[in-house]
């Protein structure tokens, strides 16, 4: 559909609605593409699900800005009509405003049609780790609601399993004992050798606040943490945690942009 | 031990520590008690379990003040030495520094020898549901890491199933969208016939804002909700939701102050 006009649009994958098919159709050029590039193919493919008259839940991250700004774009155009966005963050609140997107709440449409969103980490199974942009809890609050979820990345997301990236799994706590919960999360995994770091601003002993006022705990683990739903609700179980950032079972549609272009896989 | 020499206590159960025993004995006066006298006993009665050199955590509430009460008495008396508290909330940290009570933290001290406090609700199997008085994040937070876990009740506490008295089962939540959150809290329990309402301040529709700066959603239940372990996992996992009031299997010891006199049952 509409990506067909768009010059920066390379490597478009067939779109494969049975159950857990990974299709990829070769990229028509040989151009090596940024990180960036890769994005913004993954964001732009993902809109292809956006349908006019529907509620649409808009992701926060360095690739769902490019989904969003394609829907700005394709509303703008009139190519799609009757969108209501619900942000996920204030910053992709501000973006959607900027872009006169309609915006609404998870009070006001409590029941979602699409959302998309980025992620950090996509094992096999689409389980994800989100959340290292810091707005974890607003995200899974939508997410968890929306009839269709469709994950964005770039092909350097791709893991073998959570946390196989070696990069942070965040978990979001309120800011009271923080270096307390920090020592229980850890200990919970220390069968993984668990490390967990309080997140802080940039060249900063100060910590990292979310939207919500809380702190961040990165996690890092250097083996596979196993079961990962027992994992999920061992971290919940620990007062002072608020939430985690593996979204398990939420994904229902995967885009990966890479070199060789663009994969769509759906859940099984 | 110290509670011989206080002519306002009435009625002493003997301590047993057999798995699972119920011991009552009468009281020797006939004289019909208050609800605060019941509750001054039940407090009293716990602080027996204090040695000197202990890390106690002091709880929060009509009944768990008798206790720090009690604390701070005996320090002052030098009957205890080398008490260090850690309070439950920023009231109780309040009164025990009135009380001239030494006090720390759980980042300090992570393991606590001994908690006293009260609960709303007490299940045969010692299962509570605390937080009516707004502090159950920081008391869960300090009582989860306790070797003993003192619970001190009137008797018109002591309930069938969670949610038998038919007073508020409390869940601390993040402010964002909280009206979805309590939907999503309501809709969980429609079998028990659930209804989820936002505790306000006293005659005001303004949020109750708890120490951490969240708001609390007072369940009420009809029926029993059954496994309390599911429904417990399963609340932490809506987003949003930071902690619910309802302590599983953390009470070591359970006194319970009553007209015929105080009953001491320690958890098989």
């Amino acid at each position: 559909m509409a990506l067909a006009y768009d010059p920066h649009f390379i490597g478009t994958g067939n779109v494969d609605t049975a159950a857990g098919a990974l299709m990829t159709s070769p990229s028509p050029s040989p151009v090596s593409l940024s990180q960036d590039e890769l994005k913004k193919i993954a964001g732009f493919k993902a809109v292809e699900f956006v349908e006019s008259g529907m509620v649409v839940g808009l992701g926060t991250g360095s690739t769902a800005k490019h989904a969003v700004d394609r829907i700005g774009e394709l509303l703008r155009q009139g190519i799609l009509t009757d969108i209501v966005g619900i942000p996920t963050s204030k910053k992709t609140h501000e973006q959607a405003l900027s872009l006169n997107i309609p915006l609404s709440d998870l009070e006001t449409h409590p029941v979602i049609d699409l959302a998309i969103d980025g992620a950090d980490e996509v094992d096999p199974d689409m389980n994800l780790v989100k959340g290292r942009g810091g707005s974890l809890l607003r995200e899974k609050m939508i997410e968890c609601v929306s009839k269709k979820f469709v994950v964005i990345v770039d092909e350097s997301k791709l893991v073998d399993y959570i946390g196989g990236s070696g990069l942070a799994m965040p978990v979001e706590i309120v800011p009271f004992c923080w270096k307390f919960t920090a020592q229980m999360l850890q200990s919970l995994f220390k069968d993984a050798d668990c490390v967990a770091k309080l997140r802080t601003l940039p060249e900063s002993e100060d910590p990292y606040v979310t939207d919500n006022s809380n702190y961040i705990i990165d996690l890092y683990f250097k083996k596979n943490i196993g079961d990962l739903k027992a994992a999920g609700d061992a971290i919940l179980r620990i007062p002072g945690v608020v939430e985690h950032g593996m979204f398990l079972d939420m994904a229902t549609t995967l885009i990966v942009a890479g070199e060789h272009g663009v994969t769509v896989k759906n859940k099984a």
